[in-house]
């Protein structure tokens, strides 16, 4: 496929939308979710997708042949998932017939919800001496007549024969794509599930779905197994690396807990496995090579090489995750060897990359994911961020557990702490390291360098109560008191270190620089952005203020930071429920320029540029003032 | 695809063909053994079957995009392996650039070699942070030019970054179809290996060839393991049946069969499991549901169902097929339940329907598969021979093996006997069983209805020495002595009885009415038919002459009459060399209009009317009068 775009216009609806030359016209509508009727799944044999080409060339397809009759085929009608566009083109879509199954999804995405799965009921004619054909042509020619075009692997034909006849030939065929991965007797067609899951590098969640109603029956989350191999993506390689069987184990350990949960799900939700066809599965580049088994090492070193980035459909059976043994698994592509099909899912649960306006999507962690665009063009890249936000190598620092202080507001009389959970503080969390550094410099204890003030100055300018917490600690460290011991859960000071600060600073500072990039990369500014959108569990408990105090994110109005959730796992679901997403999914590495940070100088100069915070009266923030 | 043909006319050669709609002008070509370039297997990748088309429509595919000009478009060409002819074309084929490799195969057939495996070195660059595709995506941008467009499976990609760095990017990739099953390092294209098999009920046959030059470089033949569970497919189908894993027995069975084979081909040719990449297996229809596992019973009752009859492309682990790991099995497809892979092989190694005079193939067993037709059209049948011809039922019959009687000239002084192996006659096995009773035809001892002679009789019209070996035995049966008990290997008279002529007779006359419907289908007499061809190992050591004095075959001139050997294994070869062969292999069945005999009422008056021996004199053969 050539990197050349085409414009295809739709009549009447006159909506307008550029694709790569060769995309097809049934998937130039989806990406810009425009319904045209369709029941196979764009595979070209239901006969459904019909448009009428009315300007720009579209070939006559074989698939055409079989549903349009000569004249109709000289009136430019075409089947518009076979209909590849090579130059412009305008067409006519049929009105649909029905009004298409739709849903609010993700971050206000109107999705059109047609599975990847299919169930027919079928009541096949018994062969007999004038009609011997095969059993599965039998099958076959039934399902074709619905608008289904199969192929089949062994273990359905093992059983084929004996299903057919025990069922009296009144059977259901379960159709993944166009595998014909069952036939079960009689109408089972009632009985239809997939599963989503997001696998994290520390929590996993799963989803299982009604695939008939589109409805999430049951949903759990657990923590990676993996995790006591190493917290990061990059521990995990190290272990993959230096251990022998070190990839097994790993695998070994995701694959238990996706089984774990599945079992939690099928329990909760009363659903047996066998009825569980297909699962969608999303999680940075790392976490699915593991899964598979991949050899994750060039992930881990310069010039950072996945071993696959595609959507890849796999069987379950071969992956072992215990759903239907002939069920089929769909991983969402990567854009990158650290944007990987989370963000993916992101793009899919936000519609980023389908949008008007510019937007960007940050994904804050070790890893800052960051994709910036709109319709027009997306950028993304990945920036190092390291532990900090994770609340690693922060003297206090803590997972966003219980005890973890997640929030905190310096008021001239105090400090006031948000804490998880119903107990005293024990530590700081990532969103509460964020909030701390801001009300820092919103007390004007910390100078724009990232300096605490020294004794005088904080005397001078904050109130008594807050400038007494500023200490000195062995070795001259300076650090600010967020609890005093006889507040905290341990007995000790609970402090913000001069170096917990520095480490927020560069953190902050491969986020803010990797931003800078793609902006500078897309000749956009902060007003140019519609919305921040920040993905992941972290960008849901981040104060946003506190976000631009620092200088995470670009100076925005603060309303058009918005947290988007776990937009990975929603991008799943919405891949699982509709096949048309799940074809936007496979195309958008194609669409997403990767930009590689790594070595390019403009990154180092914006990384130093950025390392101090902003002026607060640039950002319309007055400082609290010492009351006088 | 619709039954309607269309006319395909290549230029310069002028050379014409019809086709059902819907073929590409490629296949189309190879249908005719015109050799048109490709290096892919006809898969669109290449870009080398370039055609122009000069009169009738074919459109614009998205491999054509990628390979021609708009104005190469404009003026016709198109790639050919991609263009489907719906009405009748006329098209121009560039002259070769090269001499395609080809050689005498099967029953004189000219067949261009292209092995459906292909080996391709790469020296890959090594990626870097200018260039960070994914490991598959570098290995598929490489094939890519090399004209392969891939998929790949878990197990390739498990492997791939290891050995690709390994190697320092210096790789072989296999390819088999469009599936990368494997990257070897170094250059290894000079190894490449693939396997023949043809299953018959009683005997396996491999055949271990060279893919590069086609040669085959071991040949190996054993009994087919599951012998012991029964003779025929009728016992091997009962057993599975009636005994509890009784299917899964017969499965294993046949896989040490094979595999054992496969050792045997392998230690004598000094090759490696890991550089056989394919295998093409043929065989009758419950031979190959066996080794796949199916359920064969529907094959063994009325109306008689496969599970599957189309062409299979199934991996070798899955089936257990000790070749490379990933490495493939094409199992050729079936006729019907009754007229096998194994014919269609037969069909491949003469050519039969796709030549010009009408052509008869014979495979005389248990059950009689009958092939009639050529070009223009072809049905086929299969006879329920019973097993008379295996020397079974028959009161002194035996297999073809060491003491059978082959042979048998019955002349005025005595009988002279052709034995197998050099030792005394123990036995009649299916040949010396036809040639006995041709030759009592002959001697004038038996009559057209096909009653051996009174003693009265046979005193007047057989000399002495002739006439006293007519005896009656106990219980009134008479007999002739074939062996006197003084010449025989156990001692004891070998005869052939009234009751042996009688099952020879039902045996015969199934074939010879199989053949009497499809040539009243096909509106052809015994003068219309160019060649008689006799598969099979019967048909190898049958006599033409006996043949025709019985009425087996329609009465041609002996000439016509001719043994094909084990064309059944050719095919299987053919089909493994050469791409283009098996694609016509796939579309057999389409072409082949297959005749169901049970139960047809013409079947039945037909078979009393051949039960009797034709008139010799009619057959222009005169019998030995006795001399006064």
């Amino acid at each position: 496929m050539s990197n050349q775009k085409v414009t295809i216009e739709f009549q009447p609806q006159q909506k307008v939308t550029r694709v790569p030359a060769g995309t097809s016209l049934f998937n130039a509508a989806n990406w810009i979710g425009l319904p045209i009727d369709s029941t196979c799944g764009g595979l070209g044999t239901c006969g459904k997708c019909k448009v009428r080409v009315l300007s720009g060339g579209s070939g006559i397809t074989a698939a055409d042949r079989k549903v349009f009759s000569e004249a109709e085929l000289a009136a430019g009608w075409r089947l518009s998932c076979r209909a590849a566009a090579y130059d412009d083109v305008t067409c006519e879509v049929p009105r649909l017939l029905g009004n298409p199954k739709a849903a609010l999804m993700g971050f206000g995405r109107h999705v059109i919800l047609d599975a990847n799965v299919h169930k027919i009921a079928l009541q096949l004619e018994a062969p007999s001496l004038q009609d011997q054909r095969s059993d599965i042509a039998r099958a076959a020619a039934a399902l074709q007549k619905a608008g289904f075009e199969i192929s089949v692997g062994l273990p359905v034909l093992r059983q084929l024969p004996g299903v057919l006849r025990a069922a009296k030939w009144h059977v259901t065929a379960v159709v993944v794509g166009q595998e014909l991965i069952a036939v079960e007797p009689g109408d089972t067609s009632d009985t239809l599930y997939g599963l989503a899951f997001d696998i994290g590098t520390t929590t996993v969640v799963g989803t299982l779905l009604n695939l008939r109603s589109g409805a999430a029956v049951a949903v759990r989350s657990n923590l990676n197994g993996q995790a006591i191999y190493g917290a990061d993506v990059i521990a995990r390689i190290s272990y993959a690396m230096l251990h022998e069987d070190g990839r097994e184990q790993l695998r070994e350990k995701i694959l238990l807990t996706l089984n774990g949960l599945i079992d939690q799900l099928l329990a909760e939700a009363g659903v047996s496995a066998n009825h569980v066809y297909e699962a969608v599965i999303v999680g940075n580049t790392t976490m699915l090579h593991l899964l598979l088994g991949f050899d994750p090492e060039a992930i881990g070193v310069m010039p950072f090489i996945p071993v696959i980035d595609e959507l890849m459909n796999v069987s379950a059976l071969e992956v072992g995750l215990g759903i239907h043994p002939q069920g089929r698994l769909c991983l969402l592509p990567h854009l990158g060897a650290y944007v990987g099909a989370d963000l993916v899912g992101g793009l899919l649960a936000t519609g980023l990359a389908r949008g008007e306006g510019v937007r960007l999507l940050v994904d804050v962690g070790t890893n800052g994911e960051i994709i910036l665009g709109s319709a027009a063009r997306t950028v993304a890249t990945a920036a190092p961020a390291g532990p900090a936000f994770e609340g690693a190598q922060i003297r206090d620092g803590m997972r966003a557990s219980d005890g973890a202080i997640e929030a905190v507001e310096i008021t001239p009389e105090t400090v006031r702490l948000g804490v998880i959970g119903d107990v005293a503080p024990v530590g700081l969390c990532g969103s509460g390291l964020l909030d701390a550094v801001a009300q820092l410099r919103l007390a004007n204890l910390l100078d724009f360098s990232g300096k605490l003030l020294n004794d005088e100055a904080a005397a001078e300018l904050a109130t008594p109560e807050v400038a007494r917490r500023l200490v000195t600690l062995e070795g001259g460290l300076r650090a600010f008191v967020l609890a005093w011991a006889a507040e905290s859960g341990h007995g000790r000071d609970i402090v913000l270190t001069q170096r917990d600060i520095r480490e927020l600073q560069f953190a902050k500072a491969a986020i803010a620089s990797g931003i800078d990039v793609v902006m500078r990369e897309l000749g956009v500014t902060a007003d140019d952005l519609v919305e921040i959108l920040m993905a992941g569990s972290f960008g849901s408990y981040i104060n946003p203020q506190s976000a631009r105090i620092i200088g995470l994110v670009p100076p925005v109005p603060v309303e058009r930071i918005k947290a988007v959730g776990n937009s990975a796992g929603e991008g799943a679901k919405i891949a699982l429920l509709s096949f048309r997403e799940r074809e936007v999914a496979r195309t958008l590495p194609r669409f997403v320029e990767y930009h590689e940070l790594s070595g390019r100088a403009d990154f180092n100069d914006s990384f130093i540029a950025v390392l101090q915070f902003p002026d607060l009266a640039e950002l319309g923030i007055s400082q609290v003032v010492r009351e006088s």
